[in-house]
C-alpha cells in the first residue's frame, strides 16, 4: 500500500537543536562592530540587543543544545511536521526519482518561522523582559513573533514596512489578532523613523529602515530586546528540528536523501532541513551528499556577488557579518517572494559553500511558479512564492532523473504555504508576472560600499 | 507529560462511512419535486443531475458504507486530521472542562469540504463523466470541488457570485492554480443568467442564481453533472470520516465527549463530527450524550425557522425537501461567515432535532469573533468566521463549567482555517462589525412562500 505521509508523535519531538558549527572544517569567523569594524569575540553580538542566552549559542561549540522543556512544550502545538512522499508529483512528473517533502504550513502562522520565533520568546521571559521588538517586511516574520510572544505572555512591537502594511493587510491583521502591536515604518515612535518622515513624510519606507526603527525601539525601552528571524547562527540552530525530524521520517521511509533542497532568503528554513543530514557528510558518513541552497535570481548573493565582510543591515547599524553578499544597499527587484530579496546570507552557510561543501542555485520567478503550480495541481498545497523556488530546484533535479534514467532520493523543505501570497498566482496564471534581468553593474555598484576591514 | 494532539497513520484512516439513517427512530422523508411537489422516492433525486452513485446513497439504509480505495488513497493526503486537546485555551478560560478539536484546516484548500469533494470527483469519474458543475459564494466549496477533480483529471466549472469573485479573489486564484474554470455569476454561459443580465448588467449576484447556472450547466452539457457541497445525505456521509476517527483519538486520549459541538450553515461539517457520537446516543449506549448545531443569528434556520418543506435552492429549481426554514426567499444580512446564510438546513439534522435527539443554538457574529480571538491566542489557529460559530458554543458551555464545577468533556469540529477571511477579524478589532437584530416579521415573510404541499 502506498504511503503518502510520516508522521511522529509528539514525544519523539528533538529533545536537542544540532549545532553545525562543531563539525564544520572552519566555523564561520565572528561579526565585526557595524561603527570601529572590530571583531565582536567576547560576547559576539551587542548585548543590548539580543537575549543573553541567543548571544551565548551564537558561536557555542556545543554540537548538541538542549531545547528547553517549555520550549518544546509550545513546538508541539504543530511539531513534528509531516514528511510526505509526493508521490503525485512524482507521476505527474514521470521521474524515477523518490521525492520526500518536509510540510512546514501547518503552523499556526503557516511556516517555519515560529521554529525560532518560540525559543527567542522563551529566552526573552527568562530573562525577565517585557517585550520584543522587530521588523517585517509581508509579515511572515512579524506573525510568527506575535503568535510566539503572545504564548509566553510577552508584548511584540512589529515595524511593519509602510508599503507592505498597506497592499498586504491580511498579515498584519494576523499579527494583531495574537495580540501584537504593529505600526508602519518609518513611523512617529523613533528617532530614526521621524528622521525620514521629516524629510519624505510620503515615503513607502524599507526593510533597512524598518530594522532601525526595531532595534531604536529595543535599546530605548527598558525591558525590550530585539529579535531576528534569520542570518544568524542561532536561528538556524533553532531551525535544525525540521532536518532531525526529516531524518528519523526519511528513516521510517526506508530512504535517505541523495539531494536536500531548500530556498534560502537569509538562509533558515534551508539550513534548518539540510544541516543535520550535512552532517554526515561533514563527519564523512555520506560524503556524497548533495545540499542545495536555492536563491532569486533578482537577489542572487550566493551566485552572483561576493564573500567578504558586509554589514547585514541597509541602515549599517547592526554587526558585520562575513557572507556572499550583492551589498547591503542593493535593492533587489521587487519579487513575490519577499523573503529571498536579502542582500547577504546566513554566514554559516556561506562558509560552508566556501568549503565547497554545499551548492548553491538563483531562478527567475515565472520558472518557480511554473513548478508550484505543477506541485500544486499534483499534491495539492499552494506554497509560498519563497519555498516555490524550492520546488523549482527539485522539478529540476526530478526531470535530470527522468533524462538519466536515476532514481534519486529527493528531499526538499515545502517550508510554508502561499495563502497571503495568492496574488503572485494570478498574475503567472495571466502571464503578467515580471522576470528582472539583473544587470552585473548594479552588483558591483553595490559591492563598492563594502566595508573596508582593518588588517 | 501534557499531550497536545492525538495523530493517527493513515492505515488508519476509516475504510467505511457511517450512514446515520440505519440509526434514526424515523429517517428523514423523501424529497419532493421542484415543480409537481411530488414525492421522489425511486431515484430520491434527478439522476440528470448528481452521479448515479450518489443517489443511491442518498437513502441507502445501510449502515456502513465502503470508501472506495482511489477516495481512501485521495483522503490519505491530509487524513487522518489530528485531534487536538485545547490544553492551553482551557487554562486561558479557567474552566475544569476538557476541550477537544478535530482540525479540519490541514487539507489543501482549508477546510473539510474536500471530504466530500473528493468522494464526488470519484464517483463522477468513475462514471465516466468529463467535469461536474457547481456554484459557490465566498469559494470554499469552489476551491475543495477544484482540487478534487483536477486529482481525478476532471474538468470543474464553477459559478462564483460576482461580488465574491471581485471581493474576494483569493479563493477564485486557487481554484484557477488546481485547474477550475471559474466565471463570475450571473454569466453569459447559461440561459438564467443572461435573463438576468438582460434585466440588469450591473447585478451583483447571489447564490440562488448562481444554483440554477450551474445546475442548467450541468444538464445541458454532454458528460456533465452537478456537486453539492452540503444538505444531502450523501455529502454528510461522506464527512463521517472526521467523527470516525474522532472516535478513536478520543479513545487514545481516554476520554469520551459529554457534549459533541459543530457549526451548521447546510450541517455537514457538524454532522461528520456529531453523528459517528450520536450514534450512541440513538442505540441507547450514550442516552445522555449532547449535540449542538450552532448556526448564524442572521439565518436562524433551526432556532427561528419552521420544519416544513421547502425548496432547497432561492431559484425553486431544486428538490424540495422537509427540513427547518427560515423560507428559499430569505435574504439574510451580510455577515462574514457566508457559509451559514443558507435558508434551511440539512433534512437529517432536522429530523434528528425535530426527535429530540440533537440541539440547535445561535450566535450573532460579534460573540463568535471574540471568542475566536480567545481560542487564537491560546491556540495559535485563526479559525473561519463559520467555525467561530461552534468555537462560540465552546466557550460558553466551558463558562458553564467553570460556574458549576463540572469537568464535562466538549468536543468540537474546528472546521476551517480563517486565512482568507482575516477581514472580518480586522473589522472585530476595529469594533466596526455590526450584530444584525433579526425582525420576525422578515422571518415570516419569507415562509409565506414555501410550497403548498398535495396531501
Amino acid at each position: 500500500m502506498t504511503q503518502y505521509k510520516y508522521l511522529l508523535d509528539e514525544k519523539e519531538l528533538p529533545t536537542h537543536w544540532y549545532n553545525i558549527l562543531a563539525d564544520m572544517k572552519e566555523p564561520p569567523p565572528y561579526y565585526r562592530h557595524p561603527v570601529t569594524l572590530e571583531l565582536m569575540k567576547d560576547p559576539p553580538m551587542p548585548p543590548p540587543v539580543f537575549p543573553m542566552a541567543l548571544i551565548a549559542q551564537e558561536f557555542s561549540p556545543e554540537r548538541w543544545i538542549e531545547i528547553p522543556e517549555e520550549v518544546r512544550d509550545v513546538l508541539k502545538m504543530w511539531r513534528p511536521s509531516p514528511l510526505y512522499r509526493a508521490v503525485r508529483w512524482e507521476k505527474a512528473l514521470d521521474t524515477p526519482a523518490r521525492i520526500y517533502y518536509k510540510w512546514e504550513g501547518v503552523s499556526p502562522p503557516g511556516s517555519h518561522k515560529p521554529n525560532t520565533a518560540v525559543a527567542q520568546a522563551y529566552y526573552a521571559k527568562k530573562e525577565g523582559l517585557e517585550g520584543l521588538a522587530t521588523e517585517t517586511g509581508a509579515g511572515q516574520w512579524g506573525s510568527a513573533l506575535c503568535f510566539a510572544t503572545r504564548l509566553f505572555g510577552l508584548k511584540c512591537k512589529v515595524f511593519m514596512v509602510t508599503i507592505s502594511y498597506h497592499q498586504k493587510p491580511y498579515r498584519r491583521i494576523a499579527m494583531e489578532a495574537w495580540g501584537g502591536d504593529v505600526v508602519p515604518s518609518p513611523s512617529s515612535e523613533t528617532q530614526a523613523g521621524r528622521n525620514i518622515l521629516a524629510v519624505d513624510p510620503e515615503t513607502s519606507g524599507s526593510l533597512g529602515i524598518a530594522i532601525s526603527e526595531a532595534l531604536e525601539y529595543a535599546v530605548t525601552h527598558e525591558g525590550w530586546k530585539y529579535s531576528l528571524g534569520s542570518v544568524v547562527n542561532f536561528v538556524l540552530l533553532h531551525q535544525t528540528v525540521i532536518g532531525l525530524e526529516a531524518r528519523k521520517q526519511m528513516e521510517m521511509a526506508g530512504d535517505y536523501p541523495d539531494i536536500v533542497i531548500g530556498c534560502a532568503g537569509g538562509g533558515s528554513n534551508a539550513a534548518g532541513l539540510i544541516y543535520p543530514f550535512l552532517k554526515d557528510r561533514l563527519t564523512g558518513d555520506r560524503p556524497n551528499l548533495r545540499a542545495i541552497f536555492v536563491e532569486s535570481a533578482a537577489c542572487p548573493s550566493m551566485t552572483r556577488g561576493i564573500y567578504a565582510y558586509d554589514w547585514g543591515d541597509t541602515a549599517k547599524t547592526g554587526p558585520v557579518a562575513k557572507m556572499h553578499t550583492v551589498g547591503h544597499g542593493f535593492i533587489p527587484a521587487p519579487v513575490h517572494a519577499g523573503g529571498l530579496r536579502y542582500h547577504g546570507m546566513a554566514p554559516s552557510i556561506c562558509a560552508l559553500l566556501d568549503q565547497g561543501e554545499v551548492e548553491a542555485r538563483a531562478y527567475q520567478q515565472n520558472a518557480c511558479f511554473e513548478a508550484a503550480l505543477s506541485f500544486a495541481q499534483a499534491e495539492g498545497f499552494i506554497v509560498a512564492p519563497e519555498t516555490a523556488h524550492a520546488v523549482r530546484a527539485v522539478y529540476d533535479e526530478a526531470m535530470a532523473c527522468k533524462e538519466s534514467g536515476e532514481a534519486k532520493v529527493i528531499l526538499f523543505n515545502n517550508s510554508g504555504h502561499g495563502h497571503f501570497d495568492l496574488g503572485a498566482y494570478d498574475a503567472y496564471h495571466r502571464k503578467e508576472l515580471p522576470d528582472y534581468e539583473l544587470e552585473q553593474e548594479k552588483i558591483e555598484q553595490a559591492l563598492r560600499e563594502l566595508p573596508e576591514i582593518p588588517a
